[in-house]
């Protein structure tokens, strides 16, 4: 049930996007601010200063997430977790996870305003190194604080300089405690841009994410010959670059015909000796395939293995396939599904249930709590550019639909 | 008519080649002899040296170029020359235009043993710059020497260090007068490699060279949009790179249906921001279009502009398509042609018309003089290589054709 009459405060969460979008501000309007960086750290005090404000406990843990706490009624329930992340690729937007964190900011203020208790305790988080910008690989914070990475294997990883991520925590001065980790939770929402262009083409204002794609990354080579352009006939050619790009449309085809919410997408390649008159004799191009369903993923990988093998013996050029990462698929909880579903039906929304092609630090949460996500619309899907947007009205409407889920969540005693 | 007891003397020829190979030796086999070097200035004059033990007068021109002249018994006969050029690619083979230049040096050792006298005199001729790897454009020693360059052109032309061709030019000492070109000439024949599988895949021993191909350069980009591969679906992408591989298919598709002489290589390829979970938003490639009558070059080269543009647009992509380069098509001279068919076939040897693909210092000559080239196999058609390999049976035949081709046109008084 909702309280029809408490709406975040627009003018105030604006006030804050802005602010954020001041700190790494680019010239030509985006932000660059990377993980544990000035940037960040200043972003950091920012934010710490904005909790302490909202009369929030802050704790920061020993991966330098940051952690504000709003107590509830009930002594030793667990706490509703509301968090995202606040860094940002190197010429990055000024929406992406700061929406995030920055609405369940304005939903602790929302509940202060109007000076709601609840049942359970309220925690927002600010994870650390979520875009892998400058530390790979990404959702560092996430995956050190749910136990998906080793602490050593997030504290020795390296920018591109040397550095480590222990160094450069300690430096910022935001190596804090293992017993600042969450411990006792009760569910983590995240609100998030869609970084893609369905809501937005349909014109739905809400996306109900049910769970993150498996993804599986390939590497593909393909040897021919290299010769002259000039005096080689057509017919006595080995031209790797003439095969792959068979192969590039085998693979659309692939996809598009065997189901309609996969993807594959050939992001990378490099042509050997890549000379205007010379036959490719080396092409090696990147595969990368997604579903939210891990046996459609592993499915659909095989049969594009088997028609790219299939037609590189039929166009006799060598070919081998590596499977060079893979991420399982991540299903969300219904019961949250549902929530975020109804309450948006209630704030008299349109809504969607929709599967995220993208990690978030949501990927790493549900491992360890029922997790759930809102989308709001992306402008023409971009993301991680300067030309990243969402209208107020959308990010409003995200927040609201945050507010009321959170209210849910919290109020209740179970 | 054949003098038959007359041939080249193998073993001769044999060990010139070699001791060639032996200056700018790479380690795993070819030679890297870039015009001008040291290992040029080095070569220039042990075949210098060649030149005068066989009693040849020398001379070296405005731009390099090595002459070495052995006077006929008519006064003021125009001269029979014979060349190609003896500097190689970074990583080029032992072959290439060096057996063209040795072959030619082994004809006059020939006629030296036999006491053979002509009524023409005879040139040898090392052009400098036909690589075009230290310097652009190739054949800048021929096209110098035909007045098809300005000079000001050629001595400006710069290596990736900065350093002029004529800087370079006058280091190694090889700054020679404008009077030493050639100026009363009969015919060029030049000897070569034939760069391409057909003669070994044909099982042919003579390449009877008729003219060489125009070619027509283009750049085609294609604009699409660059998204994240995550979120956006396969109906909604406006993906480059999958674009680019159906146009690279309908090129070859145009040419092979068109015409069987012709070639199209699409050789090189950008793509942006090429990254595995990125839609490529932007593609860059060459196609170099090939054929022996430029109408027909033009014919292709038109046909293909209009079905990338017409793909493109279907596909609701921008495309735009420059020419960025052209060459137009040499025709050899057809009396020179039937003599080199004649004597193949008066030495037994097996031999058929073709064109070049390739680029040859006869291009240039051709502007000037009755041209025509004796091309020899090339295994497995590789060159620009340490695998570049002709057999010694190979060269001995092109050897001798060359040497009768000679003898033919020099003892001629017309």
């Amino acid at each position: 049930m909702i309280r029809q009459k408490i709406q975040i405060n627009s003018d105030r969460l604006t006030k804050a996007i802005d602010e954020s979008a001041g700190i790494g501000e680019l010239s030509e309007g985006g932000i660059r601010r990377l993980a544990l960086t000035d940037e960040d750290k200043k972003m950091r005090n920012t934010f710490i200063q904005w909790l302490k404000d909202s009369k929030l406990e802050v704790r920061v843990d020993d991966f330098g997430n940051i952690y504000g706490r709003r107590e509830g009624l009930l002594p030793d329930a667990p706490a509703v977790l509301i968090g995202s992340h606040l860094d940002t690729q190197p010429e990055g937007g000024r929406f992406d996870g700061i929406v995030g964190v920055l609405a369940g900011l304005e939903v602790i203020r929302t509940l202060n305003d109007y000076n709601i208790q609840t049942e359970k305790p309220i925690e927002i988080v600010n994870f650390t190194n979520e875009e892998g910008a400058r530390f790979e690989p990404p959702l560092l914070g996430a995956g050190g604080a749910t136990g998906h990475f080793d602490k050593e294997f997030v504290y020795s990883r390296k920018d591109k300089d040397g550095k480590t991520f222990l160094e450069e925590l300690k430096r910022i001065g935001f190596h804090g405690e293992k017993s600042s980790r969450f411990q006792n939770s009760h569910c983590y929402i995240e609100l998030h841009i869609e970084q893609g262009p369905v809501l937005e083409h349909r014109a739905i204002d809400i996306g109900v994410v049910t769970g993150i794609q498996g993804i599986d990354w390939l590497e593909v080579k393909i040897t021919g010959q290299s010769d002259h352009a000039g005096p080689t006939p057509m017919n006595m050619r080995k031209d790797a670059l003439y095969v792959a790009a068979k192969l590039i449309q085998i693979i659309r085809d692939t996809i598009v015909s065997e189901n309609s919410e996969a993807t594959a997408t050939v992001g990378r390649m490099e042509v050997k000796p890549n000379s205007i008159n010379s036959i490719p004799g080396e092409v090696v191009f990147s595969v990368d395939i997604r579903h939210s369903d891990d046996r459609v993923k592993e499915h659909l990988t095989q049969l594009i293995i088997e028609k790219l093998s299939v037609t590189a013996a039929i166009e006799q050029l060598m070919i081998e396939i590596k499977k060079i990462w893979e991420s399982s698929a991540s299903d969300f909880s219904a019961e949250l599904i549902d929530i975020i579903s109804e309450t948006s039906n209630e704030l008299g929304y349109s809504s969607q249930k929709m599967v995220s092609g993208a990690g978030h630090d949501s990927k790493y949460m549900n491992e360890i709590t029922p997790t759930a996500m809102i989308f709001i619309q992306s402008e023409g899907g971009k993301s991680h550019c300067k030309e990243e947007f969402t209208s107020r009205n959308s990010i409003d409407m995200g927040a609201n639909v945050l507010l009321h889920t959170i209210c849910k969540l919290a109020c209740a005693s179970n």
